[in-house]
């Protein structure tokens, strides 16, 4: 379960209380519940990061839903290993795409597979929690509605070049700190980056040592590493990068390319 | 689980490994442990909130109990569907009612049913988490003490009738902001509701328009709307309401009825 | 679980989502997730709280971990009813103490039981997550690597005898704002603390009614009572004792010993 509910309300339990009535041998496991209200783009991200490891079969409901109610679909998404329920406002395709892509969706539409009386406002009560539980009772995700085509993407942006510099953006900014751009290990090798890689964020430059490990550089010592999802972070060794740069999601970083390499 | 410990501090997982430790089978939910210290109305209210969607024969731990160690009760209530534990202090009682009022009540009293050192200040952990895990386990209530007649209840106000207006109240603000009143749709036909909401909050007057989705008004707009629990709550699209109003749970909220209907 | 990763990021899941993929039985209870950062004595404190309430054969994997991926060990500890999986930083030892002391330690080091490559950054996911699953499944802990003889102890002070007082220290600071100090009743017995307490903090002396519930004093006014965990602890009737005295964990406390007791 991955939503923007927050953990105060019982809005989460009641959505495990939905999925434990239908499916009552299910294992339910959250990712996040602290996503930024209505934050799909960051939904998106985190849901992406985690379900490569779950195991095959693992059912995926992800519920950051500003549109509520309105004509934007319920859906479920089918991959090879795993099936993503929730809104179809980007928060599921890119972690389809982490798992290989979309083999099939469906709308979700038979009322016999949603609570008996559906609200407007908590569709992953009365929805999408049905609608999982569902699934994990080997429900076939066909039966749950009609085929649909076209899927919406999430609002990320790609690596571009420009002159002598790589383009980029900030995916996420974690509990530690840790600003985790969108750049991986061959943008670092075209920036011919080995031991320090040369950074512009918010127009101010910085040159970072390129570490294995945080503890390469002393406490409170900024640094860069390919972290353990594969993209290059921008941390401060026991410290809080994204406070001490004035970085938040979404904002640009440049990588420099050496001239000279 | 229903409780005010936060999820910083290891009482919940020792109430959690209490319960496992008697009754290893049983699969424990949170509704929340985000409660305001103290706040045994809040805890009141989510949990009334949470309960319709469990399964039939859940058992139900509350603990927001300021006055632990005391002379208030420990107790079990039974109802239809439930069994609701914690301290008689008026934290079960709502939600008793939700699920059709409470048949029996019994007082914990049974030591051979608790941990074998009973602590004056964690009750949680040492009388309603194994009190909890033996009604797992099939005890029957009656075995855990002598029965009780009367239950304290918690502090909510009814609507009333005043002139020209109904005087309800602000029964939770939840992490969206959303103000949830206790005001029903009964209450908006009397109010011949249809299209507008007039409120008044802190003397302040609004006029909302009356949604089915939050998205029927532009972002950042407010509105009103029968929330997903059946009482009418004031919005703001994407945005914080409760914030913006100034408005805490217990405040007092003024529906005017119209002249001429 | 205990660990300092928050639970806004994916990062919890992954290790769970780790631990079901190879031991889908398994029971996952979380400890805490918002040990503050790198705060390994925090850490310590917690696991070793709640520890002793879980049943025989529980494996704790704690990771406070802000040297990952240099020279310190992953290791596992055996105590008589538990195994403790963790860095070797002191976060497990405390606990290791208070469930019997350490009968064995072993080093984690086969590659064939972390995941398939090992990130530098995130142990807990790549080595702690899997070393527990797989001792879940009944591997024996001496498969897992070479045995260690000396293990890194957590950073706690002793209670001393100083002229005519003990000199002690603050443990932890829980969430309703409780100081939790590391005195005992037999620390009470010496200073013939009886009715009060003489407690000096940042040199301010605070005589305290010696209780053994809150409710003993008014709402807002300070007590001192043995905890619910065996320690001295100084409170506020409903109110936050450590923001009203300014103190956090690991302050200087000092218990006056009465001249003619």
């Amino acid at each position: 379960m991955t939503t923007d509910f927050g953990l105060r309300d019982p809005y989460v339990a009641e959505m495990k209380a939905v999925i434990y009535s239908i499916a009552p041998e299910a294992a339910v496991v959250d990712i996040s519940h602290e996503i930024e209200k209505f934050n799909v783009r960051m939904g998106a991200y985190v849901l992406a990061s985690a379900v490569p490891y779950f195991p095959k079969g693992t059912i995926h409901v992800a519920v950051i839903d500003p549109h509520v109610g309105t004509a934007r679909q319920p859906i479920v998404m089918c991959t090879e290993v795993a099936l993503l329920v929730g809104p179809d406002n980007g928060v599921l395709a890119l972690a389809a795409k982490k798992l290989g892509g979309v083999n099939c969706a469906y709308r979700i539409a038979d009322a016999a597979l949603m609570r008996p009386r559906v609200s407007s406002t908590f569709h992953g009560r009365d929805i999408f929690a049905p609608a999982a539980a569902h699934l994990a009772n080997k429900t076939p995700p066909a039966k749950l509605g009609s085929k649909i085509r076209s899927i919406t993407m999430p609002k990320f942006s790609k690596v571009a070049k420009r002159k002598d510099m790589l383009v980029g953006e900030v995916l996420h900014v974690d509990s530690f700190g840790n600003i985790i751009t969108n750049f991986v290990q061959n943008n670092l090798a075209m920036a011919s980056a080995k031991t320090f890689v040369e950074i512009e964020l918010h127009r101010v430059k910085r040159r970072l040592k390129l570490c294995r490990t945080y503890a390469e550089v002393e406490p409170q010592e900024p640094l860069a590493i390919i972290g353990s999802h594969d993209f290059l972070e921008l941390s401060i060794n026991q410290g809080n990068a994204a406070e001490a740069f004035g970085v938040k999601a979404g904002d640009q970083v440049i990588l420099k390319l050496q001239k000279h390499a």
